[in-house]
């Protein structure tokens, strides 16, 4: 596929890097020249235009290109300017990235249906795990459902999931487990990680410092969690 | 619980922001007084100061923290240096941020174990979402197991689960569905978008435009979406 990313800074500079990574043609565009030359290594083709202005934009090829993503971060204004000229400029697909709600109105309004948070999104799940005791990591269907990553609860370790039998007491289902390992850093050093187990069975012990995979109405998991 | 954010860029601003919403008592740090002055309604208190620098620094309530997050992204440099500060000050738990490799292997050599990547999990994840087809959404558990939201093959419309018995031809566990409605944006226009239904169940019907959400192998989950 074809891929244009118009702003390079660490979210955009990131996804340019995968998606040429992954085998995709990437055009990665920033209005600064020092970082069109950062990575004209690492991104298929780079360069350095002001996609806030009609006539500089008009340039790049739009028209052969499959996705545009507009990851300008750091002035709201500009993102916006940068997602109506490519609308103008008839790309077939443009996500757009806001920052703020008032961003996100006006690319809704603009008929911008894909529109990213990378920094919200990273945001609210983080505040959500450091504030809610044993969990890890957590994945949001809805309000009301969620996947989650937790530490086996003590009174659980050395058990079956069939002694435990959550899905009846908590209505939740165990995905799977993740056992903790130990594995070197660059500089030698010990560091925890976590290997993800077989899809979880009836007979599958919980091991001390494990972690589970749950699956469930959010007040189910916090029941479970008390 | 109490939280020092240090760096109030879209991410740390974002973060501070949430957890002062959630309850918490949040102290958003930055060098810039534009930044301060910005946040200072939204956070618990804000305060103009130079994490880079220990003189100023040590003047900052530490011990009074549960948890230091330090979310400076634009540089690498006073990011690493702040972080460095507060585990020289004693920090109880820090939480860094890492936008490169080589300051990942920087925070792990200084015995942090708690760095997050905010630009780089939400670059990867759209990058994949952008490259497989039909694929709306994913949660990665490990290289091999994942959890994902699917579009409903045109193939697999009006059908049941049972009918389909993915557990069985490709090893899949459907967890549940995604009914696609309408709802009105700010300006009154009509938007798409999806209501997580119901646990999974034996009889539950795809619907046309549905997005289902299923947990398995990667390997399997490629397979189905061929």
């Amino acid at each position: 596929m074809n891929f244009l990313i118009v702003g390079l800074g660490n979210f955009g500079s990131s996804l340019a890097i995968r998606l040429t990574q992954l085998g995709h043609e990437v055009i990665g565009v920033d209005s600064s020249m020092s970082k069109v030359e950062m990575f004209k290594n690492d991104i298929t083709h780079t360069i350095c235009a002001n996609c806030t202005d009609i006539h500089s934009a008009k340039d790049l090829p739009i028209q052969d290109t499959d996705v545009v993503v507009i990851s300008i971060g750091e002035n709201e204004g500009d993102s916006i300017m940068a997602t109506a000229i490519m609308k103008q400029l008839n790309a077939k697909r443009i996500i757009g990235r806001a920052v703020s709600k008032t961003q996100e109105i006006i690319l809704n309004a603009m008929g911008i249906d894909e529109v990213v948070h990378p920094e919200q999104d990273s945001s609210f799940k983080l505040a959500k795990n450091l504030t809610t005791e044993g969990l890890i990591d957590t994945f949001e269907l809805s309000d009301r459902y969620s996947i989650v990553k937790v530490t086996v609860p003590e009174r659980y370790v050395g058990k079956t999931l069939q002694e435990l039998d959550l899905r009846n007491t908590y209505n939740l289902t165990v995905l799977t487990t993740l056992t903790k390992t130990q594995k070197r850093t660059f500089f030698g050093l010990r560091k925890g990680t976590f290997e993800v187990n077989e899809i979880a069975k009836a007979n599958t012990v919980l091991e001390e410092d494990a972690v589970m995979v749950l699956f469930g109405d959010v007040k189910d998991i916090e029941r479970f969690l008390e």
